[in-house]
């Protein structure tokens, strides 16, 4: 596979989870290489509510690595 | 996406824990952008008890960053 | 929501159990906010077994956060 | 609930394991507290291959909690 | 249960990878110890690809403690 | 089983992403060592998009352990 991931480094947390979006749709791309194949798959995929929930679940394990990585960009230290 | 994660730092663990449900939902309204059908999908959903389990497990994974970004609130140390 | 987490500090490891426990209940609370609805989907959920396992492993998700949060009581040496 | 979970130390690693056993039929106790009913599921749920997997699954998190909380057992150095 | 954990520390990184599949697997018998119910279940279990998913998740998650437990082998820095 | 991990650390984080996988396929090979069994169930598995997010999922919590026996691979701090 050509290259996709040059860094876990990220500027802002919302990029970090951006990131771990990327991340989590890779584990997808790698296991099903057919894109032909993933899109006729997402139809149903989007309009059930336990797989979007098991969506963000991969969503937030990938982000647990980034927000680590990013040393959970604490220099950006405004509130929320 | 328009910005909605400025920080992971917020002022108290329970405002801590409403970003992790913020951070749960996120990854299913980058799964699936449309609010029409992600309301049509709500009803269902939010009746059954496995479904809430899930939802519940994401935010708890979620949450596991955002406490870890803020030093699980150590300066917070009233006790239960 | 009224405030109902100040702190993640317990003085034992069993109310850091049963703050985890009180965690996981309230991912399932903002998701579903009627507790009436709440009550009536109880009595299937606490009597299917894949349930009850889903349950305790939100509680042990949310408990590695508390556990963490109390750098493990450490003080609390007494062995099991 | 009495008191049952004085300390995450435990002597060994494997006493740690047996400890996250505990724990993570705790989290079933909590959620359904009539020992009636919760024997009457266990004939169904032993015999189910995923319904173990997913028992093992919280007992891993949980030993990863109890294994950091004995720093891994660091000084039993013996090798596997 | 006789001993079978005597330390979470491995040689290699592999032999660590091998007492996480111990690890998953002795959370299976503790809850069915049974190893004529277990044998039973096996063939139908090894046969669907969503058991086997599970099965290498939980592999995974025990592996986490065990590489940690290894400071990830960090003497053994042989690259891929 | 013959020698396949030396190691856990990878010169890109690309190539760590690539070796989680690799530990997740593992975990299956392990469980189920026959290759004729896998082959057959793969076609099935690839088109369900819930097998495929719980794939996902495996190789996120991989990643998490490949990406901190790295450190985040933190020498690499070019930005996505």
């Amino acid at each position: 596979m050509k290259k996709w991931l040059k860094s876990l480094k990220t500027k802002t947390p919302q990029e970090g989870y951006e990131l771990a979006i990327t991340l989590s749709q890779k584990g997808v791309e790698y296991t099903q290489p057919s894109e032909a194949i993933r899109k006729k798959l997402r139809p149903k995929y989007a309009k059930d509510p336990d797989s979007l929930t098991a969506a963000s679940q991969v969503i937030a394990i990938n982000f647990q690595t980034v927000a680590a990585a990013n040393n959970y960009w604490k220099d950006h230290v405004k509130f929320q």
